[in-house]
């Protein structure tokens, strides 16, 4: 997010096209010809240029012929490789249970992988002997700057040896799956921008595979930093492969939730090795971070009892069913250990869940929740000491005034972690509007701390997302996620609005809607009002007309006194007693508080 | 906002319908007949009602038939002329330069009041001797409850006496010009619940007077508190004279918006003759509140000359001009008092202007806009001296760390006066969402003690907001205020939230969308993914499908806990004790931890 100016050639390595107005993908290069890091280049009309963070992938760029069916180029393979300490292997088979076709099924036969992605067939890779941590984590414990940390760091506009210690101190994860070298490198931490995570996924009631590989190139092409695929029906398997190689950001999922389907359902019927065996499969295939409920505890559940609005999480309900059934401890929690020995053999980051977040007003910031919060803390450090990176789910449905406390607790207990918070919903009262109701809570929360935010989409609480609905909740979450970037201080972040208000102010409306989060939609809404192309260049605009422009008189002012003002309080009232000759220019001028009107 | 069993007559006086499930219009009633406090009854399934705050009118009472060329009853007449202390006068005479027509305007003659509207001919009416103060201040202060108090009273859920003292104090108005006996009492102040003003108005660029009464009366439908007629084309005297009479809400102004169109937009050439002649023009007329920019002082100017974008209020930057083109303190700051003087016969409230407030984030909680505070706050003693009522107009573009300051600053420098607050918008960067980035910064302003949120709609910095750009940001700022109702701990507030969050957890969808502050897009949402009519009765959702759900899943954890649980510590460690009982019925109960399915 640094503007410059467009004669500077620093960092300007090879950009996608030739400078023209608008926008248009460009790449920052590192100290080696293969880190390049993916900018949204914004050309202004005053001849300046604004370089603003990228999420969407080599989809934007003109010069890279992309194919869904092939998949997008294996960006980190060599650095992995290069590493020396991952090993290629056989790997699991895959099942037509992993796809959620039932014994039962008329075709029966075995798919396998090729016939799963037709892409690139490929074996899956893992840490030497299927135990060697080779995590992010484990490298910066050691001093390693890799090449993704450094990616990182050209990314944030800040050094890698920053990007080595807050990795290092577990306040930053760097979700990178040895299995998905096709992502970009992005780091999620509080001393960081903050992050926006987009879910998708079908269910067994609606969509398919082709919709939610679209959904996750719109989310990024929106701004999404990463993309959870919360998939629940059929082709489950499947439709993660192909957002797996299709994703130029970290793909994270709920491996209980395929788990489930495994066992037709019956949560009592699940098993540590059912889920183990889940979760090898989604490692293999290149998840990034995976959602553990693994802080449910068995004498936490009857404290959830008397809430308005019980469990909602999917996840923590399924836990809750399964320690009543057995009337012990989760598969989660007693196998934690060995759970780290596999997420560290391919740097898959925890995503820690709160399964018993609260899901109404009634219910924020009661004994549940931070009963597991609690868990969760000590987790973590296990996780940590597994060298597995770990970040920290939160609500949910939280009022403002108690949203900080669970910002304050969990930095406490989890020893600043990483924390990842769903809104949280400030009010219960807006269905189709829930976007709005946590966007509120979102920037508050990411202000106070949180790392990285889960988007909230309209239809939550009455259905899937459809494409509109994806990009209106990515919209929302940036905005949330930048206002908590200004509030937080972060550098540069108020240079994006700097130049956006600048153009505003001269009545560049070209740079103002190139600059918009959403240039299609600003542009359109003043289209409607006032279509004419001119008006492109007017100095004014439709909601005030040309007379009563307060810029246009802003301006005017600006002019007379710009220079010579200084705004501390002797020379205001030098700047006051100099007044009374200004006035006398102004009438001269002929009293003109409006400029000339452009063309 | 009170939950009451249907079966309890209590404050049910006179519903404008018999009871069915859905919402209807109902009212409370006073201790007088007159006084029937219009609210939204909502009708449960389970047999409950919930009762909401209603601002939409006698338009949606099928009891009473409106017509707009008639305009509505005069349901506050009869209190202002027993009062004994107002009188009918002539009235100033309507000119054609009121509507913006000029003097070489082809028709040329005079319209008179008939022509403006003709529903009701009437006299304006105004204090005895023109001078009397017949404000809801003045009678707070000797003591009185008037009806429009009890009103207030019946409608927030608190004591006549309660809102006597507030207004006393200064801490809340009461807009309600008398000659605008159409509208509800309805009152503006921190320990009230948090109020939505909507921006209507035409411009020179577009727009008509039915799309403006139209705009009014949709606002109000979906919440608008008040509506503030920001007109500033042609026919602006008709306009707002259409407005006033068919509005059920206080109607705003900013006077100086026309006066200037009386000067051709020079601004140079107002002068405090012309300005006071528009001031009674409008008090005749029956605008509750208007916006006064009074506090531009000539050495404010020159503090704004080195912002990123100068003076972006136009009431702002006209007094600006003229203070520059005249180097002198402005007509509105010299001759305050004489205004005062003139409001108070009326009782139009003085919403004091925050014409330097800033116009992006780099502006904030500059000098020119505190010290521009510090005169309101000045000025505010001066008119609650005049018994006039005053609240005080706040920013604009502020991130949100630099929120909290403004609402402190004003809460001491104004003696606690209502704050009104535009958004504010806590980030430049999303054009065409800034109902999002102002919503985010509302909702914590008002949390912090904002009176009054002005809406922001999708529109703004864009073009002129549309039907559906009112309704956006209407509901956008309802959620905004509620939220902060809640944070505040609003009695009755959470009330709300709960009936809609046991909606939820019971699979009451139709109660969900009755209860939403949307009723129509979220059943629209819920019928995108799921339009059978049995799915609205369906114990799951289309999000996660029968078999995730874990309302479901929870729902059966509190039916085996949900009795026998209490949530201290002790009584926890016994259910913990306890639970392997559980867990054997649990078992035994086929561990079912679905509900079967409705139907």
């Amino acid at each position: 997010m640094t503007t410059q100016d467009a004669r500077t050639p620093e960092n300007t390595s090879d950009d996608a096209r030739p400078r023209e107005i608008g926008w248009h993908k460009g790449y920052l290069s590192g100290s080696r010809p293969d880190i390049r890091v993916p900018v949204r280049r914004v050309h202004l009309t005053n001849g300046r240029d604004v370089t603003l963070y990228d999420t969407s992938g080599p989809y934007t760029d003109p010069n890279i012929d992309t194919d869904v069916r092939r998949g997008l180029a294996p960006l980190r393979e060599n650095w992995i490789i290069a590493r020396g300490d991952t090993e290629e292997y056989a790997g699991r088979e895959v099942r037509p249970e992993d796809d959620g076709i039932k014994h039962t099924s008329p075709r029966g036969g075995l798919r396998n992988l090729d016939a799963v992605f037709p892409g690139r067939p490929r074996l899956p890779r893992r840490g030497r002997g299927g135990t060697t941590a080779v995590t992010q984590l484990a490298y910066a414990k050691r001093g390693e700057i890799t090449p993704e940390m450094e990616f990182v760091a050209v990314r944030e506009g800040c050094t890698p040896e920053h990007v080595r210690d807050e990795i290092a101190a577990g306040r930053a994860v760097l979700p990178a799956n040895v299995n998905h070298p096709e992502s970009e490198p992005m780091i999620i931490g509080k001393n960081f921008l903050v992050k926006v995570n987009a879910n998708i996924g079908n269910s067994a009631v609606t969509s398919s595979i082709e919709e939610e590989v679209e959904k996750m190139t719109w989310a990024t092409r929106w701004g999404a930093d990463t993309v959870m695929d919360l998939s629940t029906g059929r082709n489950i398997h499947t439709t993660r492969e192909w957002v797996l190689r299709n994703s130029p950001v970290p793909i994270g999922t709920v491996p209980l939730y395929q788990a489930l389907e495994k066992v037709d359902g019956k949560a009592e019927e699940l098993t540590w090795e059912i889920y183990k065996d889940t979760v090898i499969e989604q490692c293999e295939q290149g998840v990034d971070y995976m959602t553990v409920h693994a802080g449910v505890l068995l004498r936490y559940v009857p404290l959830t009892a008397r809430r308005k609005t019980g469990i909602v999480s999917r996840g923590g309900s399924i836990m809750a069913a399964w320690c009543l059934a057995h009337h012990k401890e989760s598969f989660l929690y007693t196998h934690f250990e060995e759970l780290c020995e596999i997420l560290r053999a391919y740097d898959v980051t925890f995503s820690l869940g709160d399964g018993l977040r609260p899901g109404s007003i009634a219910d924020a910031n009661d004994e549940a929740q931070f009963a597991e919060l609690r868990t969760l803390g000590e987790l973590n450090r296990l996780a940590k000491s597994h060298d597995v990176q770990t970040m920290i789910e939160g609500p949910g449905h939280v009022p403002m005034h108690k949203i900080k406390e669970n910002v304050d607790l969990q930095q406490e207990i989890c020893d600043e972690a990483p924390f990842y918070t769903l809104g949280p919903l400030t009010t219960d009262i807006a269905p189709a509007y829930d976007h709005i109701t946590s966007g509120i809570g979102a920037a508050m929360i990411a202000w106070w701390g949180t790392a990285m935010l889960c988007y909230v989409t309209p239809k939550e609480h009455l259905g899937l997302p459809d494409r509109d609905d994806v990009k209106t909740g990515v919209i929302t979450y940036k905005i949330a996620a930048h206002a908590a970037d200004l509030a937080k201080g972060h550098p540069g972040a108020q240079e994006w609005d700097d130049a956006l208000s600048d153009a505003r102010f001269e009545f560049r409306w070209e740079d103002q809607f190139n600059l918009a989060l959403d240039p299609d939609t600003a542009r359109a809404y003043h289209d409607e009002t006032l279509p004419a192309e001119p008006a492109k260049t007017a100095h004014f605009c439709s909601m005030c007309g040309p007379k009563f422009c307060s810029m246009k008189i802003s301006k005017s002012i600006m002019e007379d006194y710009g220079d010579s003002m200084e705004l501390t309080s002797d020379e205001e009232r030098e700047a006051v007693a100099g007044m009374a000759e200004k006035s006398k220019e102004f009438a001269e001028a002929g009293n003109r508080v409006y400029l000339p009107i452009a063309d």
